[in-house]
């Protein structure tokens, strides 16, 4: 069995054929996201007439929240173009088709083939220039009433301090988002301009200096070293709030596992956030790893849902 | 068929007959709990020769998160007796024991029988001395790995303003429950003996003088008006450090309602929560409701559990 699977995301749209082990098994293509909904709808339909002959199924994986009958999204998500949520996936090819959303998609591609393989429960963050996430109990996706569980918008603080893409005030993804990395280094900088890139070479310029000391001292403890930068300071309060979300996400849902993902979560200190997370929790012992399912784990996830794979 | 069900608590022990239908058709017997072990047991022991007959199966509602086999309590629950999750239950009697943590009990009773009724998911705070929390997801019980699930210890703030039970800073918990209530009122009032009685008192009263205004007026719009007061400002606080938490929680679990139970819960004004969580979610209508179904919610949701009704 094979999948088309083909990923939409803000800013690009991808494609490729997954078979039923999780493997891509066609060329990954690429392309922009059109701005308008009958530009996306074009792109879309052509990537479907091109390839539905080499699949069985239609997966997509999409940025937005999607409904419980996998067949469409439901609300607005901002990044994309307005009426979005009107698009008539299921209408796209005579074949069947499957819509998830992207970080619920990744989640399961984590639950059947990666970190989280043979865990019941387990919560994925998706750490990008937002947050998603994907959260799986008892060995089943969790979207709630209308599929839009999953949502990282719990506050951080309850003072108002920073307002959030959604509108409201502090919400996690606010913090642990790449947009919120960089929120804290202009804070702590009071350079406004400052990117994450500006702080990932900061980081990664101490951990070059200090590299004599790895055997002894952890990535975080070397990282300490290098307070003076400002933007190390940032980093280190971006990843403590990573870590004080994870800790309030073990003791809710218990799980066996909290997998980090996305393009912001290799720069994370995961044995940091493990070690520190299980001396505060009031539930059991729960393991934090990093995503191995690469960047594609969205459509693999898809494709893998759309097969009925592990369902 | 009918169960014996006991509550466990921090304070009191109680005990009665529930039938499949999760009616109480005996007395409810109660008695403090003692303050070790061996005198636990004895009682539990004492209580289940005298009743056993009368029931095809025995349910405990209990502190303490409660492992998936249902047979025991795992980890220590601080405000009952040392050595607690030692307690072998299940040779307490020859018939069938089954054990599950009073809130998620709780839970389970308003599933089947009260405000979630019907609702395949729902998340239950039990807003008392602490704070406890029973998740229902897709028409089951959410216990996690360990079966811990459902601990109310995600942040309100990131910066350490005042300690929780459990040892950490700024749970949920520590601001939610009746305990935080008071240590609220003590902060804005300087008074540091002040009590819940205290504050909702000078509450009543506020409400006493302006039901002139209750047909125009919701409750909370009433209080803003005794504001001078600075009981009821900490009351409001309090009531807004719920509804912080209960819009966390709708994000994260997209649930079809939020059900606040408790001796705390009934002075809360549940339309105010509902009407600002919706303004701020991004997931869907949530509706928050008080529980009905009564003081006994956690031997009736024990009982229906063993009885495997709704299962």
């Amino acid at each position: 069995m094979r999948a088309l699977a083909i990923d939409v995301g803000g800013t690009k749209i991808y494609n490729t054929i997954v078979d039923e082990t999780g493997k891509i098994v066609a060329e990954v293509e690429k392309q922009p996201t059109p701005k308008t909904f009958d530009e996306i709808r074009e792109v879309l339909s052509e990537i479907v007439k091109k390839h539905e002959d080499k699949a069985d199924v239609i997966a997509f994986a999409t940025a937005g929240a999607v409904n419980n009958e996998n067949t469409g999204v439901i609300g607005s998500t901002g990044n994309i173009a307005a009426g979005y949520p009107d698009m008539d996936f299921v209408n796209l090819s005579s074949k069947k088709v499957f819509v998830e959303n992207d970080a619920n998609a990744a989640a399961w591609a984590e639950h059947i083939l990666g970190a989280s393989k043979g865990c019941a429960n387990s919560v994925m963050l998706t750490l990008g220039t937002g947050v998603g996430g994907g959260i799986i109990v008892d060995n089943k996706l969790m979207k709630g009433k209308s599929g839009a569980a999953g949502e990282m918008h719990f506050k951080l603080y309850r003072d108002k301090r920073r307002k959030c893409t959604c509108g409201a005030y502090d919400c996690f993804e606010a913090y642990a988002s790449g947009t919120g990395l960089m929120t804290t280094a202009a804070d702590i900088t009071n350079v406004p301009n400052v990117t994450t890139y500006d702080v990932i070479s900061e980081v990664n310029a101490v951990l070059e200096q200090t590299k004599a000391l790895q055997s002894e001292k952890t990535k975080t403890e070397r990282l300490t070293l290098g307070l003076s930068s400002k933007y190390v300071e940032a980093f280190l309060r971006w990843q403590d709030d990573i870590l004080i979300g994870c800790i309030g996400l073990a003791d809710l849902f218990d799980p066996d596992v909290i997998v980090l993902s996305g393009s912001m979560a290799e720069f994370v200190d995961v044995e940091y956030i493990q070690k520190e997370l299980n001396k505060e929790i009031v539930t059991t012992f729960t393991e934090v790893k990093k995503a191995s399912t690469g960047n594609y784990s969205g459509m693999i996830g898809a494709a893998l849902l759309a097969m009925g794979i592990g369902l």
